[in-house]
């Protein structure tokens, strides 16, 4: 009988060109996670992500689903996929999960946290980890542009040229900007997001934060819903995607806020979902 | 004229076989840097350490000084450099320095931070900078283990079989064992290391923290001044240098206390060279 299971994934994504199985050749952690998991179910799997994630970007909590014939127990999905993973990719949790859950489309929210490292020189240390600027921002100035963004809007000028959603309409269930210890940290939770769109939220914001536009321009640019009048899209290095909302009945473990270098630091009380 | 310049260094150690350069095609940190300065110099550089780390060890602040005939300013030093250099080495400062400074023997005191990752499964996130364990550690132990360390001892237990050192007596200044968000972190201040001292220690204080030994085997291993009466080897991983002290008068550039991804913490109050 066929059975769903439900893991977790921790990645980092620097040796990676993104989450997504491509050609022979192309590093992804999709094709290395499928491997690994045919090896332990001993037939081909194919897994469903909450979220793709781009060339260098990382996670500390992807989630992802896959159908098996077999029985394993969970220490099989996560200790004995792990020893088939190369060291940068790693089930953190396994669970078998009821038949209706889908990775992606139970998923109600996505949450992201983008670590900017300001620095006179450029880091050795978690190099392709953070998004190094030598720029001082101003982090009062980075949260009242980033309040603009809460709620529904369009974001086109947020979205990739190539990105391919149906609609250019997302909701921001919270964003916040927070200093935490050396970091200047994005933190964002959204019902779904566009190509990029984290990426292109930093480049406005990290301009506001440098003084170089006036905080009035995260509402300008939104406005515009045109990503020719955007920002530039900020580096992957810094990206982290680190949480998936389901439904409680469907029992997905729940992790840590990662990534795991950053003190856990609570989310602001202002949630438009609540 | 010859002129001494004094550089702080930090470097991710994962991919090279240590500091020191070594015969043709091993990685070391020394033989990248070496070419760097060279270019700037545009002449051949030698450059000398405060203190060579072993294969897969990092730091935050190693500092190195060399000799030049020529004039630059520190903005070539560093940022110059940098551009020759790869992305897991950074100078992080420069400055010239008095004819008399010596990298290694003007240092008073070299400080080393070693970061424990305690988590059911291995991390993916910075894999090869933390030092992992599944098993749950008791701080207040280790801690009061570690104390048996503080001041002038025969370290022979401590010591690597292959230690070059003329003598195994140091002197550890400080040895504090803080937990620094997710970490548990060994905070090691002395005149001099042996070879694979602190992952010596470490071994020592993680096995005292695990309950596989008791507190008072610290001071078993320190007075049996036998190598083979010692614990593991812990991994090179979580090992970081962080600081070196020198005569004011030299007016040695001071960083941050690194990694940069830990917190600053204030080292505890006892210190025998007060």
């Amino acid at each position: 009988m066929t059975k769903k299971v439900v893991l977790v994934i921790e990645y980092d994504g620097s040796e990676y060109k993104g989450w997504q199985a491509q050609k022979y050749g192309v590093p992804s952690v999709q094709e290395n996670l499928e491997k690994a998991l045919a090896v332990i179910a001993n037939h081909p799997v194919k897994v469903i992500c909450a979220g793709r994630t781009d060339s260098g970007v990382h996670a500390s909590a992807q989630v992802v689903h896959f159908e098996t014939d077999v029985e394993r127990n969970d220490r099989a999905w996560t200790l004995g996929v792990n020893t088939y993973l190369p060291s940068d990719i790693r089930v953190v949790a396994a669970r078998y999960v009821a038949d209706d859950f889908h990775a992606r489309f139970s998923a109600l929210s996505r949450r992201y946290r983008y670590v900017i490292y300001q620095s006179a020189f450029c880091p050795a240390i978690l190099a392709n980890g953070v998004t190094w600027t030598y720029k001082t921002l101003n982090v009062e100035k980075m949260k009242e542009a980033a309040a603009v963004f809460l709620g529904t809007h369009d974001f086109s000028s947020f979205r990739a040229i190539g990105c391919q959603a149906n609609t250019p309409i997302r909701t921001i269930l919270n964003f916040d900007v927070q200093q935490i210890g050396q970091y200047i940290v994005l933190d964002v939770r959204a019902n779904a997001f566009l190509h990029h769109m984290i990426r292109n939220f930093a480049g406005v914001l990290m301009s506001i934060g440098a003084g170089e536009k006036p905080v009035s321009w995260a509402k300008v640019t939104l406005d515009a819903k045109d990503r020719t009048k955007g920002g530039i899209t900020a580096p992957p290095t810094g990206l982290y995607f680190v949480d998936v909302q389901y439904p409680d009945s469907f029992n997905v473990p729940v992790c840590q806020l990662g990534p795991h270098f950053l003190p856990y630091v609570e989310e602001s009380d202002y949630d438009v979902s609540s």
